[in-house]
C-alpha cells in the first residue's frame, strides 16, 4: 500500500466531525493494515508510526461512533491481536466508496485543473514581496 | 464568512498537486476576502493571518497554475491593491462547485455516518492502553 510518486492531481476526502474529530485516509489506511496484520502495533509499524500513536488514532476512531470500529482480541498486552468489527469493515468500505464517488463527481473539474496547472514552465510572480 | 459552530458532519475537499502543493478551503477563503477587500493584507487580517503568510499563500497559488490567480494592482507597497484575475474567478467558482458536487455525491453516505456517529452517549474503550 505504498503510495506511488504523485504525477497528477488527486482529490483528498476528509470528514470533519463536530468537536474537532476528523475521518480521513490516515485512519482508513491504519484500518487496512490492522486487517492485514491483525495487530495495532504491526499496523503502526507499517505506517512508520509508534504503537502509542496508532493506538491513540484507533481509540479516537472508536470514540467517534456508537459502535467500536476495532476490537482488541487479547487484552492488556502490547501487540495483542486486534481486528475490525463488522461496523469497522462497513465504515472502511463506505469511505473507499465515498472517495470513488467523489472522484467521479469531480472528474471534469479535475481535468480542467489538470489542463491549467503549471507544469513547471510558467512563473507568475506577485509584484509586492513582503 | 465566519464559520458557525459545527453541529453535523462536513466533508472537506482538498486537491493534492504533484510536488506537495495543495488546493483547499483556506486558499479559497483568502481569495473571497481579496475579492471583498481588494487587498491581500486586509484579506489576511480578516483571516487572522499575517500579511507575509497571506502573501506566501497567494504566491504559492499563482505558481500552481499557468495563469496568475491574483494580480497586484499597485506594485511594491505593503497593502497595495490586489484583485482576482478572470482565471482566479473561474478557479474559485469551480472549487465551490466541486464542494457542492461532492456534498451531493456523498449525501447518503454522510447520512449513514451521521446516524452512526457517537452523540456523546457511548464509550468504546480499547482494552490494551499503551
Amino acid at each position: 500500500m505504498t503510495r506511488a510518486p504523485q504525477q497528477t492531481l488527486r482529490p483528498i476526502l476528509r470528514i470533519s466531525f463536530p468537536g474537532d474529530d476528523r475521518l480521513g485516509r490516515g485512519k482508513m489506511e491504519l484500518l487496512e493494515y490492522i486487517r492485514e496484520t491483525g495487530s495495532i502495533s504491526a499496523a503502526g509499524r507499517a505506517m512508520d508510526m509508534s504503537y502509542r500513536r496508532a493506538w491513540l488514532l484507533i481509540s479516537e476512531l472508536n470514540h467517534m461512533f456508537r459502535e467500536p470500529v476495532v476490537e482488541s482480541q487479547r487484552g492488556g498486552q502490547k501487540g495483542g491481536g486486534a481486528a475490525l468489527t463488522p461496523f469497522g469493515e462497513e465504515l472502511l468500505r463506505r469511505f473507499r466508496d465515498m472517495e470513488s464517488a467523489m472522484r467521479k463527481a469531480l472528474a471534469s473539474d479535475l481535468e480542467w485543473l489538470e489542463a491549467n496547472r503549471n507544469q513547471g514552465d510558467t512563473v507568475n510572480e506577485l509584484s509586492a514581496e513582503p
